[in-house]
């Protein structure tokens, strides 16, 4: 539904050209410049049972900080459009809370300002909406730029956000700020400038196709190599989706990253993500969708 | 209660210097860029049954050039969060249609390129919330930065929005289209570098106290001067609200701007707005209000 959709508004534009990346990338003065946007909207991407306002603000920035992390830049400048449920009790303290979750955010990565937004209400539910301008020194893309074998690397861990919306009440820590805390991995994507960078907000599996399918390349990995708990499934860690973690193409690894595999052309498979730990493919259509 | 949030939103944040005008402005390069974000909420700012699709889109964008246009700047790029309603019947059709109501906007002012965003759904109605960047010569800010004597100037006219919504059945063609299809004062609007600017969007009323207020000063306005169709009532003109036009302050009016009154320093009536043609102050509390 939303691929088809993306193209239809593909289509509807004058120039399509600066779609289709985590961010798009605009040329100042000779910088890219980085510009993203993301919906956070109740009941679509949080509950309001086990988010408190300062995780929604915290979330509502750093899911947008993780799109600039994963162009290799450094984010600066947020707006936020805010639309409170009209309902809300207490909106005073909902505000005050969920503007101080995203300034301590803000703070701990990358010393973001928020520069300004709009406020409003609306009926039944509260929707957010983050935009984020950042600058790289060169914006690392989804495509590669050469035709040549390149490992895949991944950051952290994965599936303990899907784990926690599973078990809502559990009181593992990791699995509680994976999902109402993330971390974008900020830090672990500056200075790299060869290859192909992407984040795996939509689950790991789906970063794995989009940079198969991007690069018309075949992509094998090996799942016992994917960083996960012990309590993790295989499933969660592939296709669980809201894990901010980086998942790139490089000649070698960079710090902070782990090999779980490799990417290479001339295969007839183009777009296919193979298991060598199971030995089949990973299924396309399991992939996460906030849709 | 707007307001109210609005200093508790300053109070969470570290920085506010960036809030209070119609867009944040941040030197890059020498050049002044403008970063502002505007929701559009179905049931708060339209009602789909007199918006259609590609009038949406139109108006989602266009509110928002006109805060660029009120900086005296040139829209450049615009990111779109678009939530859609679930029940949504032939969803396909509609973003097709928003999204070319959007561009057509986008072409007409500025050609603003439209470069990326995000597409989720929600229960019950549709929200949208449209960032947009733009760069100024040099920003024109609601403060002044002399305290001089000023003449009030307006373009266009006021009052046709609020006309519409009283009468949405209505066939006069400008009551329509000051509402579905509003069109930023983007030309009026270049090459003024001394004064103050804003727009109207919140009522005319509104823009002459925030100016008055802003710049602790006393506005005195004839409001028989105030361009208006025969049509159209003084309060209509005064608090009707989504009047995208501008309201500036200058030691002459520019081009396209019609004088209705003027700003002096000095009195001990600062932030009142006082109506020559009636004799009495105008009310601050008929404000018209998004929220």
């Amino acid at each position: 539904m939303e691929k088809q959709l993306l193209d239809i508004i593909s289509n509807s534009l004058t120039d399509s050209s600066y779609l289709g990346d985590d961010c798009a990338v605009v040329n100042i003065a000779g910088e890219d410049y980085l510009f993203c946007l993301d919906n956070f909207i109740e009941n679509t991407h949080f509950s309001s049972e086990y988010f408190q306002a300062a995780d929604i603000g915290w979330k509502a920035l750093a899911v947008n900080i993780s799109d600039i992390a994963a162009m290799s830049g450094q984010p600066l400048y947020a707006l936020v459009g805010l639309s409170l449920n009209k309902e809300m009790i207490d909106k005073e303290v909902w505000v005050k809370q969920f503007y101080e979750g995203m300034q301590a955010c803000a703070d701990k990565f990358g010393s973001v300002k928020i520069i300004g937004g709009d406020i409003s209400s609306q009926e039944g539910f509260t929707s957010i909406s983050v935009a984020l301008v950042g600058k790289a020194q060169k914006a690392l893309l989804r495509k590669l730029s050469q035709k040549q074998d390149y490992k895949v690397c991944v950051t952290g861990k994965f599936g303990n956000s899907k784990s926690f919306l599973m078990n809502p009440k559990t009181d593992n820590e990791s699995d509680r700020s994976y999902h109402l805390r993330p971390e974008p991995r900020l830090d672990e994507a500056q200075g790299l400038n060869d290859g192909a960078l992407m984040d795996a907000s939509d689950g790991l599996a789906a970063a794995l196709f989009t940079l198969a399918q991007e690069n018309k390349a075949h992509i094998k990995i090996d799942s016992s190599l994917i960083p996960k708990d012990a309590h993790i499934s295989l499933n969660q860690a592939l296709y669980g989706g809201e894990d901010y973690e980086l998942v790139g193409l490089f000649k070698n690894c960079p710090e902070d990253f782990i090999e779980i595999g490799s990417l290479s052309f001339g295969s007839d498979k183009q777009g296919v993500v193979f298991d060598e730990a199971l030995s089949k493919e990973l299924e396309v259509d399991k992939e996460f969708q906030h849709f």
